[in-house]
């Protein structure tokens, strides 16, 4: 284990979130709130410790597989720590636990909170809320990357430990021009919808909060009835928007070297099925429930949108429709975005892997003696990535169970407990049930609160960074 | 496809039925009931129909993989078509569905009812039901290939298909010598339970329809509280033995063979320490809802055998307990008996090659270089019984997923949705909520009913046979 590159990554991420804390400490001065002060004292402290960790400088860049999982599920735990000290210090949450709850859901693009009443909270830290979407949501780590050499030459495990899907492909050859494309495409479509919003007419605050809400695809509002109380065009920018960040990136690349097809990939088209098939099944089972069909169409639109992003903003409380639409919602949830996007879930890619290697069986099962090879987009699929992917499913539903488990000693009830675990472990945010869009985490007890923040880290990092972080083989010589 | 050799195997098997109805119809000729007649005919019916495929008389007794899965999925759906008869001639059960659910139900060891008194029934119907348990536990058609020789030296591909497991190991070289023995076995524990609840004072007519019950893991009950009304002893006594019956029947075996290594598998370890770990956490959970620990400690064990067994009795309402309770009933019913046994459920074996798989990945993701096999009880795990089981847990998921979904509409909770597919799929019985111990399946639609039923001949065929059946691969020529 490389300890000194591990602390001096860590440095180098300490010294970029205080610049971040810089945007919000903007924000406080000039509406002159009180949470100036709270900002500015966790800037300093994460400058401190950043220049602090940046005297371990290593003579050696190397990095193995297992550094890099190490640095990723790391970073992402101290980033959040020291990111919860504004809400902390200014008293906006009193209690530790809540605060890193909020923040570990802002920086997992997760969206899940603890309050009852966003209204009422210092702007300046709503921004803060709403930007921690906007780190996370494309990468920390992979941010740092674009603008600075981080692992000399092995960044690829970096990379490959904090971009989510089952592969990473590298849009250019090297890994920091990958990284710059990535965020430059990022910042481009964040600003496209900053500026749509804005000729809707949207507040300059709203619209800024919701754009980093919808770019990172987290889904923290600024309005104690998330999106319900905009106009219908906001509604449909932000829907339009939260699926064009829950595409596979690599996508918009192929389009802008004008290769279409490569751009209409197996997954991308799969995600669309799956959003027109899910809006038709919902506007059909709960047209009844709204004054016309058009409306119901766009309140369908929205919600679809921003449960298989896993983004997490509302315009109606989905929980009361029927049993139907809640439990397609609820498969929406685990779905999820395509990957190589900003959004969580399981990831249209893997079920498109499962769907094939699933058809694969039924040959082999009546054909016991040919040889089928699976093939996605014409490429054929390599042996290990099938590998992980059953361990990464394996998993998954064990930190699922194991979660439930926990939860349950709340004694709350099933629907809220299970959709809980997916909300946050898929980061999307609200569930159903106490946790539904008109509800919020705050049912639950500190402990339970605990279990959800590791459920929030470990679905945003696809799991095995934060597993590996507490498995014993990493930390063996 | 041999398509004559199916219908042959179809004919013998309805002849086998006719010979079964003979059971019933005797205990309803001592009774005197009216049901007589309603199981006369059926008999009759299953005699004629069975002579006439027997004109099928093959010419070649070969069978492909395909012919094996398409005659066992073939077989149980004539089998329960046909076995549900006498409860709807007799208008013991009025609706057609109904009938045909209970008969599914117990042939596939379910124990899912739609009555809400079963003490009202005939007694030689209740002898019936109970029956096929009996007879759907090791496999009809293992039970044939005991007296009869089936597929002519193919008789594998029916025993793989029919036989629950990720792996079907021969006890001795001869398939139907193994199928003799197997059935051998069964009817002596069946025996010896009859003889343990007959010196515990129960009524014969109890008694035999309990230790049939109890053999198949089925769960079908003669008093409306299921076990509720008997004494501790003869609680007691059912709960050993059907954590007995759903222990892989491979370590009987090798116990007889003097080789107790052999028969403390990997598989049958796991088992007993998933019943402790679980009635230690379910008894520390739910004491204070009983007047002494010792009362509750025992039916905390007996609803943890019966859940794991996947027998489903039950002799308090475990719908009540708290919640961490009801989440470890849940995953108790997910998980299942061993391999090789009468139970159902993901099974055991599964679940430690999981584990074993799981534990493969996180070693190769932190040395990428190594290569590390995995070996269950000293033996190396074929690749390919990890690939079905990767197939086989994702059309497990995909069951349930649609099912749910297809349920959904009849707009009933989440809890009674979910645990409903849970407890058909896995050949339980009761769920929770309204399908909970108290509660019945009657309170579905016609169409959930169907969905349940599919569910219930798939889960206890393991899904691909029944899979396979509705497969355009399988009728390809």
């Amino acid at each position: 284990m490389n300890y000194k590159m591990i602390s001096y990554t860590l440095g180098i991420l300490l010294l970029f979130e205080a610049g971040f804390l810089l945007i919000p400490a903007l924000a406080a001065l000039i509406l002159s709130e009180s949470a100036l002060l709270a900002i500015l004292w966790t800037a300093a402290a994460c400058l401190g410790v950043g220049v602090l960790l940046l005297f371990t400088r290593p003579e050696r860049k190397t990095l193995h597989a297992r550094d890099g999982f190490v640095i990723v599920a790391l970073s992402w735990i101290v980033l959040s720590f020291f990111g919860c000290f504004p809400f902390f210090i200014s008293r906006a949450i009193p209690s530790f636990i809540d605060a890193l709850f909020e923040t570990v859901s802002g920086f997992t693009t997760t969206g899940a909170s603890i309050l009852a009443d966003v209204e009422s909270m210092p702007k300046s830290l709503l921004l803060w809320r709403s930007f921690t979407h906007w780190v996370g949501g494309m990468g920390v780590l992979v941010f740092i990357m674009a603008i600075l050499p981080l692992g000399g030459g092995q960044n690829m495990h970096i990379m490959k430990a904090e971009s989510p899907g089952p592969t990473v492909s590298k849009l250019v050859p090297r890994v920091r021009n990958t990284a710059f494309l990535l965020y430059a495409l990022y910042f481009l479509m964040t600003v496209l919808e900053f500026i749509f919003l804005i000729i809707g007419r949207m507040p300059v605050f709203d619209a800024l909060c919701t754009a980093f809400g919808t770019a990172g695809t987290g889904g923290f509002g600024v309005k104690n009835d998330s999106l319900g109380g905009y106009s219908a065009y906001i509604q449909i920018v932000v829907a339009v928007f939260m699926l064009l960040f829950a595409v596979n990136f690599g996508s918009y690349f192929a389009l802008i070297r004008k290769k279409p097809r490569e751009a209409l990939s197996t997954e991308v088209r799969a995600f669309f099925c799956i959003v027109v098939a899910a809006v038709a099944v919902l506007t059909v089972n709960v047209y009844r429930l709204f004054p016309s069909v058009g409306e119901a169409l766009r309140h369908v639109f929205f919600s679809v949108a921003s449960l298989i992003s896993s983004t997490g903003f509302s315009t109606v409380d989905f929980d009361v429709w029927p049993q139907l639409s809640r439990t397609v919602i609820v498969l929406l949830m685990l779905i999820g975005a395509c990957a190589g996007s900003t959004g969580g879930g399981f990831k249209v890619a893997r079920v498109v892997l499962l769907v094939k290697a699933f058809g694969r069986e039924v040959h082999q099962a009546i054909h016991p003696k040919q040889v089928k090879k699976i093939t996605i987009d014409g490429k054929p699929v390599d042996k290990s990535v099938l590998d992980s992917l059953f361990a990464y499913t394996v998993s998954f539903i064990t930190v699922y169970v194991v979660s439930m488990l926990l939860i349950s000693v709340d004694n709350l009830d099933f629907t809220t407990n299970f959709t809980a675990v997916v909300a946050t472990l898929n980061n999307i945010g609200p569930g159903l049930s106490l946790v539904g869009p008109t509800g919020n985490y705050a049912v639950f007890s500190s402990f339970s609160k605990g279990v959800l923040i590791f459920d929030m880290l470990a679905g945003r990092l696809e799991l095995f960074p934060i597993l590996l972080l507490f498995s014993p083989v990493t930390w063996r010589r």
